[in-house]
Parts: C-alpha cells; sequence; structure tokens
C-alpha cells in the first residue's frame, strides 16, 4: 500500500531533491504537483534526468485528495494557505519557516511578517526527528527544520542538556554550500561571484539563530542566547558548523564522548566519529547523515564541535522525509539508506 | 640601480609568486635561483608562463654575491641554512618558520625541532610591517611571518591593544584556500578530495596559534591564550578569519571605528571597509591588501572581527617584497601597487 | 540467495564507487576485498562515510569461494594473476584495460607492454552491455570498457552500423572530470593545478584510441581510424564526447532521430534526449545513463554528437555491475535505478 | 602626458577589467563613467577591491570631451549610439558585437537585428592586433573582436594563410569559463547550475560563427566555412579551443613549426609553445597572452591545433587597450606587460 502524496513547489533545488527521494521510496506514489508557473507542463520535460511522468497543476488545497502534502513554497505562502479544514484532509509537512517559531513576535523581530495564522502555530510540530519523535508521530503539521538549524541543534544539544558549558558562551561559525540560496535570480548567486571567494552574511541577524535558540533553551531548561555567523562558501551542498563554547569544568575527552553516545547511540542517522576523525561535508553528501565531533583545547578550557550535514537532504528533503516516514509509521529510515559518494 | 637578489625555493606556490613580483618590481634584478632538484635547467622552459630566463644552481650560500637571498624553503631548513657570516654579506627574508617564534622551546612544543640556532632566532625581526615597521628598516634576516598569523593579528591588534575585549576569550576560526599547503603531494591535496568539500584541521594544534598569541601578547602588555581552528575550503587562494570576543563594556560600532582607523588608516595595504560591507577573499585576491571590518552582536555583547588576505601575497610573496622595500629604503608599495581582479 | 563477490582494488575512487553500488544491490553479498597496503583494517575506519563492516586480506585468488570476483586493479596487474583455473572457480569482471583489445601487438603499440596472457585475451567478452548483451550473459571473463570508450561508442554506433557518415572523418573531442585519473599522487591531480584551467592530453596518443576504433570498426564492418583527444576539465565526475563527421547525404534531423531511436529504444539506459535538448554531465552524475544528442550543421553538412556519462558509473562502476546483472540473469538495472541529483 | 579616457559600461566583468588595466596604465586618466543605473554614485563605493574614485554620470556622447570613449555595453546599443560627428570628437573602441561584421545581412541573419548605421560599418576597423595593425594605427572606429573568435583566428590564421590544410574541413571546439556570458541574471549562470558540470551550446548558431569565418575567408583568399561549436565549463576566465583540420600533404612537424614561427615571431602576445607542451588557460589567465601548439595526428592526417586565451583580457579588456595603445601611438604592450598568477 502507497500513501498519495503531493508536492507544492517541485521545481527548487529542494523540491527536485524531494522528488528524487520519494520516487524512489517504496511506499509512496506522487500523485500531485502544485505549481502557478509551469501548469500543464510535465515535470520530465522540465528536467530530463528525473523520471517523473506528471504534469503541474494549480488547483485549491482543499479540493486535493491526498494523505500528506510537502509544502517547499516560499516564506510567508504556508502560513496564509494552510487552515484547520485543510488539516483535517491531509496531513503536511512544510519546509518552509512559517511555523518553526513558536513565539509570533519572534517572525515580526526577525522576519519582518506579522504571522497571520498563529493558532495553528501553536498546533505545529516541530520536526526535529531525533529530539521529537513522539510528537511527530502523532502531528498533523509538520514545521520541518532549517538547514542550519538542524546541523546546530544537534551538535550542541548533549551539552546544552547535560549543562557542562557556560550555557552563554556559544559562539557558532557556520559555512553552507550555495544551494542552501535556492535558485534566486541574484547577483550573489551567480558563478564568478561565488567560485574563488569566501565570505560572512547575515551578520548577527540571520533568520535561524531564534530558531536554535528556542531549542538550545528547551534543552537548557532556561533562556540561552548565542551568536550565530553563517558563511558562504565556493561549493553547491553541505554545511560544515563549528561551534565554540567554554566548558564549566576540566571534562576529559571520554567524558563528552560517553554524553554524546548516550544521547545519540540509538539514532539513525547521527554518527559520532571515532577520535581524531572530524566531520567533512563530503561524508555527509547526499545522504541523511549527521556527523559529529569535537576538540578540547586544553590550553584555553574551550570545546569547538564540528557537525556536518547535506543541506538538502537532512537540512530539507531528507529531514521531511524522516518526518514522513515518522507519520505513517514507516521504518524511520524507509527511502533514506543512501549514503554518501565522491 | 636595481639590487642583486636571489630565491631559494622558487618552484612552490609562494616562490613562483615570488618571482612574478619580483619580475615586475622596478628596482630588483633575480640573479640566482637556488635548487638541488632542478640544477641547469631554465626556470622558463619549466613554467612557460613566466618569463624569468635564468637557470637554477646550486651553490653554497656563502659563495653568492647578492644583496638579498629569499628563502621559500620548507621548515627546519633555513634554521641550519643561515649564520651570522652569511648575514654579514647579505640580507635575508625568510619564508619558512624557523625564525618566527622567539622562544626556542615553542619549536619543541609546536613544531617538534629542537633550533639549532638560538642566537640567531634572538637577531631575526618578526616581518609584520604594519606593526614592526622600524626594526624591519635596519634588520639583516626578517623572519616572514605565517599566512594566518597575518590575517588574525591585523584583525585583532587594536582590540589587544586597547584591550576592549575579555583577552582570555577569543576564538578564531579560520578558511583557507588549498595554495596555503603547497604543492606537496598528498592525497588531502589532491582535487577530488578537496572539490565540494570543507573540514577542519590540525585542531587545537595549528603552528601558527603560538606566533599569533605571541604578537597579540606583545599588544596586551600580558600573556594572552587564544583558540585556533582552521578549515580547508574548496578555492586555491584566500584566508578569512573570523574572530569572536566578549566585549568588555557596550561600546558602540562608532567608537570601534574609531580605534581601528587611528592605527591603521596611514597604513598602505590595510582597508578597513565601510560599514556593513564586509571581506570577501576575492576583493584581496591577488593583491597585497587586508580587509578588515567588525559586526557588534548587541543581544550577547560579543563581536566577530572579520579579516581577508590573499595567502601567497600578504600571507607570504607580497609581505616578504614589502619588507624588501622597507629594508631597502623603497617605497613601501613599490611593486606591490596591483589589486584584486575577478 | 545472493550471491558472493569479492573486490581487488576497493579503495580508489571506482572500486569505492563499486562499493557503494553493491552495497545498495539486493542479491549481493560482499564477502572479500583484496589489498596488499591495507591488509587487516577495516574498510569502513578508512572510508567512514561507507558503512562495510569488512577487514582487507591477501589471499592467493584460486583460494577465495566467489561467485564473483571484480579487479579494480592498475592495468598490466589482472593479465598476470588471472588464468583458466581461476576462471573455473568463478566469474570475473575486469575494470582494468588488460582484456579489452582483442589484439596483443596493440597493447605493445598503446600500452608498450607485452601481454603475457594472449589466450585468455581471446576468450575475454567486452562488456559494453549495450552491444553484446548475449555474449556477456555467457561469459566467464568480461573486460569492462573504459570510460571514454563506452561514451564514444554508445554515441557514434548507429552512425557506423548505418553507414551515413564518411568513415574516416570523425574527430571526438572528450572532456573529463578529474576522478578519472585516480587517487594517483602527481602534481596534475592537484586543486591548484586542476582549478580555473583546461588542457588538452595524450594528444593523438590515448590508450583508449584503439579500443574506440576496434568496436566502431566491428559496427562498419571494415577498419575504420578516427582522432580521438581528451580534455580535462575542473570538475569531479562526468564525460563530454563531442564528436565531428561528415554526413554522406543530406540527412534530415528526423531521420536520424529515427535511426538512434531503432538502436537504442529498448535500452535500461541510453536517453536519447529531445530535439534541442543536448547532454550535460549534471543530468547523468551518479548514475547509469548515457545522454545522447546530435546537431546538423546545415551549412557544412557536418554532423556534432554529444554524449555525456559519469565516467566513474556507467564509465566504470555502474557497468561492471551491469555487466554482472546480465552474466547471473539478474534484472538489467537491479541495484542502478537511481538517478542524477544536483 | 595622459590621454582622457571614457567608459560605457564599466560595471560588468570586461567593464572592470577595462577599468583595472585602465587604472594601472601610465599613459591615460579614466574621466568619465557612463551608465544609466548608477547614476551619481562612486565607482569605489559600488566596487570596494577598485580604486577609482569617480562617479557615474549620464551625459550625451557629444557632449563628452575625451580622446578615447570605450563602449562595454550590450549589443545593439552602440549602433545606435555612435555616429560620424562623435567619431570626429574622439575615437572609439567598441567592445561590442555592433560593428564587428562588414555585411550588414549577417546581422539579420546571426543577430536578428537590422543594423541601422550600415555606414559606419564600412568605416570600422577590425581591431585583431596582430593581423591588422597598420590600419588599427589610422582608425577612429575599432570594432573590438569577440573572445572566441580571438582565440580561433590567431589560432588558425597560419594555415587558411598558407592553405595547408583543407579549407573547408575545420571544426572548431571551443570551451569556455563562465565569466564570458556577463553578469546576467539568468539561471543557467548560477553556481548551482554551472559547477560540476559540462555543455555545449548554441549548437551551429553562435554568433562567433561568422566572424571567424569572415576573417578566414580573407586569409584563404576564397569564402570559408567552419563548424564551430561553444561548450560551458565551471571556471570563471579562460578559452580554450581545439580545432580539427584535415592536412593537405604529410606535413611534418617542423614544417608546421616553421610556419607559425614566421607569421608571430615579431608578435608580443602570441607565443608559439614548444613541442609537446601544450595550451592551458591557468597559463594565460589574467594576461593579454594567446598560447598556441599543435599536433599532428599521423594516422589520420589530421592536425588539431590548440589556442588559449584569457576571455575578459585578449579576448575583450586587453585588446581593446592594446588597441588604444596602437591607435596612440603608445608601446603597443604598455600596461599590458603581466602575466599569469596561479
Amino acid at each position: 500500500m502507497k500513501i498519495r502524496v503531493g508536492i507544492l513547489g517541485s521545481s527548487g533545488y529542494v523540491g527536485s531533491e524531494l522528488v528524487r527521494i520519494l520516487l524512489h521510496h517504496p511506499r509512496v506514489e506522487i500523485v500531485y504537483l502544485g505549481s502557478n508557473s509551469h501548469i500543464g507542463k510535465n515535470y520530465q520535460d522540465l528536467y530530463p534526468h528525473i523520471p517523473l511522468n506528471l504534469c503541474f497543476e494549480n488547483k485549491a488545497l482543499n479540493e486535493l485528495n491526498l494523505d500528506l502534502l510537502f509544502l517547499a513554497t516560499p516564506h510567508q505562502m504556508s502560513a496564509k494557505l494552510l487552515n484547520q479544514a485543510i488539516l483535517q484532509k491531509m496531513k503536511i509537512i512544510d519546509l518552509s519557516a512559517d511555523f518553526r517559531l513558536k513565539n509570533p513576535k519572534d517572525y515580526e523581530l526577525w522576519y519582518e511578517f506579522i504571522h497571520p495564522n498563529t493558532q495553528l502555530l501553536q498546533n505545529a510540530v516541530y520536526g526535529l526527528c531525533e529530539l521529537y519523535k513522539q510528537a511527530i508521530k502523532k502531528a498533523d503539521l509538520i514545521a520541518n527544520p532549517g538547514c542550519y538549524t538542524t546541523c546546530s541543534i544537534l551538535s550542541l544539544y548533549p551539552l546544552f542538556k547535560e549543562k557542562i558549558i557556560d550555557l552563554h558562551s556559544v559562539s557558532i561559525d557556520a559555512k553552507s554550500g550555495v544551494s542552501g540560496a535556492g535558485k534566486n535570480l541574484t547577483v550573489n548567486n551567480l558563478f564568478c561571484e561565488v567560485n574563488e571567494n569566501i565570505k560572512a552574511y547575515a551578520l548577527s541577524s540571520h533568520r535561524h539563530t531564534p530558531e536554535i535558540e528556542e531549542h538550545l533553551s528547551y534543552a537548557a531548561g532556561q533562556k540561552i542566547t548565542l551568536q550565530f555567523t553563517p558563511h558562504l562558501i565556493p561549493m553547491q551542498r553541505g554545511i560544515l558548523i563549528s561551534a565554540y563554547a567554554n566548558l564549566k569544568s576540566n571534562l576529559k575527552e571520554q567524558d563528552l564522548r560517553d554524553i554524546y553516545t548516550k544521547y545519540y547511540q540509538n539514532t539513525k542517522f547521527i554518527r559520532l566519529l571515532p577520535p581524531q576523525s572530524f566531520p567533512q561535508t563530503r561524508w555527509v553528501k547526499s545522504s541523511n547523515f549527521v556527523d559529529i565531533n569535537f576538540s578540547i583545547d586544553q590550553r584555553t578550557n574551550r570545546i569547538v564541535v564540528l557537525g556536518a550535514i547535506d543541506n538538502l537532504i537532512k537540512g530539507a528533503a531528507g529531514q521531511a522525509v524522516q518526518n514522513m516516514n515518522l507519520m505513517f509509521d514507516f521504518e524511520e529510515d524507509e527511502g533514506l539508506k543512501f549514503f554518501a559518494n565522491l
């Protein structure tokens, strides 16, 4: 038995990865592709390398006969499109930011956007699978986490949960490939601007900051703040975060390994790398894995935690499918068993 | 009048940049190329794109008749080759690490190497031109700074000098292109290992750490330690450092701009970028410039300082020529007036 | 029921792709990894991103208890290792060039190598699956084709078979990513030598030339020669060939489309792209597909045929698995149903 | 004494290279920057890495007081802007295609554009410096050649002039970095579309074809046609052409070397590389050089000629400055003496 699935926004980089993963998934049939701009066109005519023989349509959501709808749409769209009636007809996984933050004020502050649907906001479950599995299984509406967010929270969660660092000392230095910016036509995304270049951007103001802080605050049991600085590097896929924090006491490396092992040993996709083997984005490329390791600097009694994911997979489409698997009681890694190639 | 210049190690990436810059320099004639492996071969036969019609030789240093000798040789080589007698015949600019650290014990700790020439070590002048100009002008032996070092020290110097940060709170997250690793034949430097990948390396143990700490300690007037974490990114040239520190008081951005301006307004190569314009490595590529800017995170009262250089120019060959200009009383930017192209 | 498979040479780029594909294949169990240099080490310790929990061994081939052995070894190795006795114990797929050319003299001419095993040479079946399917099904020893070769022959086969071009007018201009050169430690493979560069190499002398000529001669029913010029471009994977030929008569595009369709419509992996849609390597990346299209230049009455493959998959490991599927009567695309991602 | 120079279109990739070269040129002062979109803005505020302290203006051309105006504007613009009156006030170097083809019909056929200024078209001198030096010295209006064109014509000119190839047998396979496409905001120019990809484009229809044919026809003394196929590769700068042709007789390599030497030995920027050393784009990167070499395939009696340039320098801005030097009787290589770096 396959579930009937629809996608809004299937032609961007995240959307086409979602299509690709779902086409390999044994329990899914893609039956609807929504679009405003490609109506009537066949998917595989637009993307000759993806064998999906299905035309784009433009139906009202409440007319759709689906088990599950993915929204890989721009921000501020799903907040307007969704309502309780639609959620009674089908489950929703929203890959945009519209239902990620619990506090509506944060949307005003970080997104300059007054959230129109604060009721649904409270119903939405934050789809970070390794932390909120039970809630996800019962959810109707999943807010699929951001890419930087997924990598940052999972890399730092045990430290905050165990309170073994100074909770206010964390600086996250994040590096991302360019596909995170999507297919937007801006000079900044041109090959000649990105290649042979690195730069920081959105200094002290990136929108994933409150999302990271919210969930690490839950872990710590108190409100924390941190500094988040993203950088753009000349590659297509992959995020590496390097997070710096002050250790509270003189912990040994093995103590920390034990703590990370305790939290992650039963997960399907989090790999604590062996000692002295540090995350590289190519080891997680095109996979749903999260690679984590750390180093203690004895001289400064500080820790650097390194985490790597593929921003389009565990940072977007792959985690969305992992959420789907949990919601429909499939194996958690069904359709996600692939690992990195060169 | 031109000075007579020789180079040891002219076929690596740093060495060939040095040749290129010197060939455009109006006050210099390259008259000697030392080599063990290429003896008798003509430089431009090996490197058809560089018009230097001169053969490699292998003479003892004390037989050379030169005004200045550059050593772009592997570590542990110049420490053995140089002595006082040679320094009486010619000036030396050493691009290796062998004379950079004042404390011989640091060589044992960070380089696993017992320094054979501690007398000369004390005579050597650290060639960070913007900080030690007067000493450089009178020096016989220059220890040309490391690439990460140059970028880190110049980006952070005013903060330590003015003690407006918590002196022990600094973490430097550095990102470098691959040419910094030289032409070494290791799997790590292969295209297929570097492309579409980012990784951290030398965690808590990179050899530029004590060099950075030494000179920022001089600036602060007290011994400081910091955390230094380098990363390798898929590009050829360029270093960006992102340094995180706790501000001591609630400084405004303009206060900090005034401080940086005070220290750097009369330099030839340091550019404090305008507000909200942040360093990108392509803006300094193939130039001797250092671009610096910063952002204050009001929420955490922390600062991130960003600095960018070309690792082969200001981080190696260009700074060596700048040192030469100072030592021979040429214009400081003679032969170095070029700026970045695409 | 799974077959028992061994691999010699599993740590190179081709070998690790082979491991990756076989690990996803439902009919295969990898039970032996041969190596001289890694004996006793576990595969997944060396390659943390590939979940193969198996140690390298170094046994004589005649001691192995296998259904199938893949050799992804350097040239001149399998010619020495293999013999009739081994072939009676297990089937062999050789990914090196040692059994690709029927004429032993060609090894002397193009490989500077006197073939030690001319008897086996005659028994070997050339594993270009789309052309020699029936022979492959019955073979004990498969010579897996070269990467340039696969792309060139499949792109041009219908033209030679139908003799609609001047058979001696063909020039093939091939462009390859760097993984084709393997993990060899040469200056030419370093990131800083490859990036931002393109060059031709092996002019008029590349070893895939006689292999291409041999099979296109079979197609034409007469001995043909052609010009083959490979280029290295700054990417990891992918080959594009652009082949130029004089058309014999004024054929229309639709005539040619009909011819290509006749030969390839029943294949699993050859895609003739729609009119005006031309092959791009990213559309075949990480897949076993061959994309082909052509353009007729009315002004010169010449044709350019474009073909693209992933050099590590259809050009090596993928085609090896396709050969295995045919030899063991599995579905031809079993374990090879994946398609390109970004 | 410096000449007064203006530029229209200085913010694109070609335009900014032109600014950079002219700022280093001892005989030039940039006094006017024309723009519609940036009026009033200072150049160095837009491009912090280029020290040009001058604001964009929007004046009528006939109001300008200049010795020379460069137009680096989109096609179809200079044909409308220029007239005889303006040419009497200042010299013009047009980097667009508007005055490159002598036959107005070719504009209709290849550019779908009815040329409005066929009188000026006849006055324009084609600025391929090595072939038309004397005419350039006396010209008022220079049509600066295309990038593919410059590389193709110079690489093939001696073969057509000496008629040692079958004049109708030439196929040019050209590979270009992405900066040739300019800063246009199209999906095709995005990093994620270009990186790790190669494709052919404009098959049998690229607009540089008639330009190449026109000048090689002049060389041959008869109308020739050829096949031209450009490809896009993942790098910023550089063009390599590989041209295939049938040799008329059994020429030896040395005969061909003598012929190329005869034509090019007295040029400033054309380098015939030594035997077995073949052009690489990085050897001409950021320089005005043209590197050429060839290989004879004895088996097919065909030749492949390889030529490499930097598309933004010798293919655009550098050649424009070379034309300026000739027009104003400066040294031909003044301001262009730089050579490639890594």
